[in-house]
């Protein structure tokens, strides 16, 4: 066991501050890894305050990690003392279901075991996240980086990557393809880059006309205006994939009616309540709304390897450790271009 | 041109009655149709009354048709006089646009031809449907019907046979695939029988514990009552497909609930208003809610040719077309076993 440093959320109406952890000794399936930096996801936020409800308090948050493995398990095989890895938003799974089966462990039909704010596969121990200094994970769940890459850039792709990587994967785009983001945050601006890798024509659809030089400099082809009707209108039927990133509430039809026939819109944002959908915004061009959730572990480490292939990373603000309530507040506002990161080395101090 | 006999809604607010139509001569692709069966549709309630608005009247419903060829235009190739011959919900579509060059007419850009109550492609030549003893239609939208099977039991193929058959074909379903139907009328009853034939194992998910012995005769392998949440409950995460027939309200979720991980509801009926839905419901376990909508001429022959081989037809309750009223209120009250056909030789007396 190690005690480590931390940053955690003891009650929901509390701001983050230090918290003394305990870590498992490496077990023999175990990579033990010094952290140096971890992206800030909204459902940290989420999760700090208990707005998604049952949050296990106290909470370490943080499932965007990037560090160096200082020390492995005797069965180890994939990772090595100094190689440089990353942790996303598991930590483990059943490995047995039909879902752990297809490579697809966020949908562990038992569970999967979240980074923080959840239990392991015994369903007892609870799991603390990335706001600290040292972490524990099973081999299975702990990715490769490349060292090709800024590691503070590639800390969000853990999530806000593979978040958006894996729909443009599942839906098939390709070369060519008409791809609409909607919401230019942590995770429309990785949608863009990685839209625009993959070789679609890609289109930021946004309520906000200052965003257009953003969306340009991010590698987005077209930028249009969603509070325009007219715009709307002459978008009619256009695109083959919409990824929508926006988490508060919005109108789904309005961006239905811009798909193409066999069109498909897949929510990686969570509004707060249930929005009302008509089925002939469906059945008129066999159109689809769908969901995605984060990726596989196979699926996260060929993102990750993609992003080396195609210098792809997350532009993000670093930030020291004592900075995170304040980052909280602008994280909420939009004040943020495109992702929080803390640097634990302000943590060891 | 030929003076024939039909029945009309001459207002939303009147009953259906006698009216006398101008069908045309028959052109060099044209096929003469006298009109043996022609089914009734919900669709022809909703229109004749006005519901979904924009009915051009007087209207003369029914696009479930059967009938024998009389004359056909010097053009002709794939029908003789004496075939007998289907017509479906649509007479005509541009022929030009990216949806017909895919075999999709029913989303035809310039918008296809509907068989009543709509425009033929010059967007002034009202069309008039099946309600009638004959009709002319443009060689391309009129279907070869075997003579193996009883035409009264083919006419609602037309219409609710392709709207179930084209979304299980357009989503693969395969031997051992586990399908939901919601709702036995008109289309459950024809999803029933198709996905069965095409090897799935089906369930009849219903409200009305009296539909139980109907699900097992049309070949449901599994019925379930959506009323009893214990049973909801046992079944999350079961089927790989659902097809959602129901136009009444109801709620979604409750049945996306089902689905297996990448499952898809397919909404194939219209409720009065928009539906509630959450965006977990569909991003745990990367589920769709889809839509579709009949399917294109080539689709429909084939679907034509499926059940030919597979013998089957829909069950149906043939009435005179004096009878019209009345099956329009008993097709409201549900009470139809499962498609009123009018025998149009009724008209002819």
């Amino acid at each position: 066991m190690r005690t480590v440093k931390s940053f955690a959320a003891k009650h929901a109406d509390q701001p983050l501050g230090p918290f003394q952890l305990e870590r498992r000794t490496t077990g023999p399936n175990d990579v033990e890894i010094e952290i140096l930096y971890c992206g800030v996801c909204h459902s940290d936020i989420h999760t700090a305050r208990n707005e998604w409800g049952g949050t296990i308090f106290p909470v370490v948050p943080g499932h965007e990690i990037v560090g160096k493995v200082i020390s492995v398990g005797s069965e180890v095989k994939n990772h090595k003392v100094g190689d440089t890895v990353g942790v996303g938003c598991m930590v483990d799974s059943c490995g047995k279901c039909g879902s752990c089966d297809e490579d697809l462990e966020q949908f562990c039909e038992k569970g999967m075991s979240g980074t923080y704010s959840s239990y392991l596969q015994d369903k007892k121990t609870i799991t603390y996240g990335g706001y600290s200094t040292h972490i524990v994970v099973t081999e299975k769940f702990v990715l490769s980086v490349s060292d090709k890459l800024p590691v503070e850039g590639v800390a969000p792709l853990l999530c806000a990557g593979i978040t958006t990587y894996s729909p443009l994967r599942h839906w098939n785009v390709k070369k060519g393809d008409k791809v609409a983001v909607v919401g230019l945050g942590g995770l429309g601006h990785m949608a863009v880059k990685l839209a625009a890798a993959m070789g679609a024509e890609v289109t930021m659809l946004s309520r906000s006309p200052e965003k257009a030089k953003d969306a340009d400099s991010l590698g987005a082809h077209h930028f249009e205006l969603t509070i325009d009707p007219e715009n709307m209108k002459r978008l009619k039927g256009t695109y083959n994939l919409i990824l929508d990133t926006v988490s508060a509430s919005h109108d789904y039809s309005a961006y239905l009616n811009l798909l193409k026939t066999d069109g498909v819109m897949v929510l990686l944002g969570v509004p707060p309540t249930p929005e009302q959908i008509h089925a002939t915004s469906l059945i008129f061009g066999r159109k689809s709304l769908a969901g995605s959730l984060i990726g596989g572990i196979k699926e996260t480490q060929e993102m990750l390897d993609f992003c080396a292939e195609h210098n792809i990373v997350s532009d993000v603000e670093v930030i020291a450790m004592d900075e995170i309530n304040e980052a909280y507040e602008r994280t909420i506002a939009g004040d943020v271009r495109y992702r929080f990161v803390i640097d634990m080395a302000s943590l060891k101090k």
